[in-house]
């Protein structure tokens, strides 16, 4: 099926979803999904609809002068998204692979709704890997003393790719503010505790010193602060005193792959809404 | 704040969200909730929509004479519920007391939106509980020979307080299709078990001898055929081999307590709606 | 069952467990329930064995001076619980009543094997509940200026009664050091987040603020650091955007029930084990 | 570390704990692991033991013999395992490579303590999968009319590569009883659903139509019933109203792959023993 889909974020005032029905039952669209959702502390209408572009009487590229003066009207932030048109996708990745094997096999499964036309490692490691699935590999290594060469080797890869979105696959080094601002909301990483609990480094290890009873896992947009920015989904396992550090790693890279591929997921598939440094998921 | 909520379930049409959000916008609706969902293998479109009633400028005692080409045209099943009139909810019971207890704490301390006039049961255990919290109990034994009159005074009593919406919690005993065909939707058991697995008597038991590694409840809507009808919400807790049934049993009253009160909390706040042997829960 | 139950930690040597296997069996002893732990980072051996009293041939009473070579031998920390001598607990309580309600119905129905001879509370809302269940209930308020009094009452209370464990069920008053120390390992307390995420005050805030998608509920033994005792048990739920405050602490009051009565049972089936700030549950 | 592990079932009697433990320090063993259990409705001891070889006195070709008395007197069925001897494993699969792709890197990355001889299937699809992990692959086409040729064939395979462990990733034939019979408690299959709910075929369809909230899958070992054998392990996930069969299909993947891996990994470190149809973990 070919569909369209509307994400919109705006104060929330009456006739909102009077004017959105109505604009879009003008145009004969069949609806598949909607979903809205009003945050009351704030004020804010957030909604998502999908519809089927079969019978739809608008032109698409017609659709932003069409739908502008109802934005205007209610003071929207919105993006359309055809289905026709996928996203293109960069994994970062170092030498931990199960994050990337998992990706891999779901992008090739029809899981994941986009293009991956690069892989860009520091380290050559998954390049076997890359191959086996047919996406090019770029080994760009990174140290202190050429981070900035690097990230603009980076830059330019991905500029040259046309790349929508960048997913940090258990990739070890931090971006740079630079890099990460070009990217609002576009890159997404997975951190190996519950966040806000263990941010920063070894959270393993500091949830087996503390003796916690679950540990977890966190997909999040990457923001100017570390392990700070919205977080998209989050899962946890049960562990118990007979587990050392080297199996919560074990157990945790299961909650990994899973946590990361959820977020990857939804936001290809434009589900995932942004506001207050937290997400809406229209699931 | 005063709310009305409606529940709409009608073939799927184009124009239906437009038409809702319409009439909504015309009396001025402030709406704080809304959740749909289209069943595309089903071609059903089925609607939760809440709005404040403060600015609403359509008396609700008019509401049906108003909506009512709108249901007609898109052949609607629909309800509409006012917050200010509480559901009146009866709590069928027999020995075991932990769902009682959990149902009558949430209802004082205000989860459960509803009055709760009487407690029926076929035993006298649970009497002081009642009293405690201020709610007549009624006592009438059941057995083999006077089922029908027992039926027959439950009915009386229901039917004289005006009840909405029954309970089972944990009533040992089988009600009769005439009982249950009187309160369609409107009867909530609790069964300890994950269904469809281990249906009927001793779940526990059977789980144990089967020996899986979790056991769940279930809460769902009775209907004619035992254990059949749709559910409203399940949940599930890991065992291990160190447990035997005693312990399945401990581990299952907080399942059943918490399983329970979700599937009455959500109908008391009209947010279940039945179709095909389902539920839909507008959460 | 009349039972013993033998808790042990020392350094892990060989011929730990050939030792206190054969001095079970030289007295003939009937063993029900056995699991022991190495903490091989930190060489230490960690042990619970439980056994039916019927067929012990050694009086309980000579237990301490028949066992003290094997212990002496070994390092040992160790004690010896009879399930025939019942721990004596006090519940501290505030106004939030939904913990003491649970502790009490499973004491009520065998659940906790324990005496409940007082529960104390800086505000006099719990004391129907108290009554009905049959426990003397006292009031001691708590302010700034009177906290050493009223602990001191408080001591004196738990003195008088025999208490062996404090259980803080959700009682709002931060205990001094002084009163903790006296009771090392025997206060427990329920902390309405999963720590250490959000340790201090107002955790269902600051989850919502973060845009947590699981909150959870920490029970713990409360040391001299606030929120950083060894934790017992851990428990989360999962939130989504629809989730106000409010919405939170309703579910977290689930979690928190079934978080700190776990933490209770094991505690009073002497299935607790505390080393370095962490716990071992041998369940 | 280089480890033997001792897997005991038997009558349970007084002085079996000592007889054990006194054995294994009589020649010097460094015990890393024990765990035992007693089921107390069958009489039935139940144990797991393993340790560092390192300094222990008795060669292990001699152990037999040297246990053989114990065993003997409290009627053991038992068995030893060294872990410098990795069991054998052959993974069967058709044309969903879900499973084996999550199997393979899990082997490859040293979560499974084995050797992968070889691949069965009954298409040539995952082939490039198997080629790209260096596993020999073999397609042995199954069909009404050749069931018992295939069969011919794929034993001849498992002969010729001492076969220890079968796994059924998404096979998606049924073995014949005689295949079976020779391996017993040593063919671990995946199935598709929570059992006993949803037995047979197209569990994901029935679990849409009957309306759950969560679905699951199952690892278990493979007997003369059909998805009737001990299970080894279950987990499930919680599904809504807005999905749909596909949407079980995909989120269902996720569970089998970690219930099978973790069914498997136990298998391979000894962790399982059976009795009554029910298995006992030794985590």
């Amino acid at each position: 099926m070919n569909t369209a889909t509307l994400l919109i974020s705006c104060p929330d005032r009456k006739g909102l979803s009077a004017a959105i029905a109505n604009f879009l039952y003008t145009y004969n669209a069949n609806i598949v999904h909607v979903d809205q959702h009003q945050d009351t502390t704030e004020n804010l209408f957030l909604m998502r609809v999908e519809w089927d572009l079969t019978d739809f009487t608008l032109d698409m590229e017609a659709f932003t002068p069409a739908f502008a003066p109802i934005a205007d009207r209610f003071q929207m932030e919105w993006k359309v998204a055809l289905s026709s048109r996928r996203q293109r996708m960069a994994i970062f990745v170092s030498k931990y692979d199960h994050c990337l094997v998992d990706l891999l096999h779901r992008y090739r499964s029809g899981e994941l709704p986009c293009e991956i036309p690069l892989i860009i490692s520091n380290h050559p490691d998954c390049e076997p890997l890359a191959r086996f699935y047919g996406i090019p590999f770029h080994v760009i290594p990174v140290s202190k003393d050429n981070k900035a060469e690097a990230e603009a080797q980076q830059k330019a890869l991905l500029a040259e790719h046309g790349i929508d979105l960048i997913v940090l696959a258990r990739y070890m080094q931090v971006l740079s503010h630079d890099f990460t601002a070009d990217y609002p909301q576009r890159v997404i990483n997975i951190h190996h505790s519950f966040l806000p609990a263990f941010d920063g480094a070894k959270p393993y290890h500091r949830a087996f010193a503390r003796g916690v009873k679950l540990i977890g896992a966190t997909s999040h947009y990457v923001t100017e602060v570390l392990d700070d920015g919205p977080i998209i989904e989050q899962d946890v396992i049960r562990i118990s005193h007979r587990e050392d550090v080297d199996s919560l790693i074990r157990k945790g890279r299961d909650l990994e792959r899973i946590v990361l591929s959820r977020a990857v997921r939804w936001h290809l598939e434009n589900r995932v809404l942004v506001y207050s440094n937290k997400t809406v998921i229209f699931s």
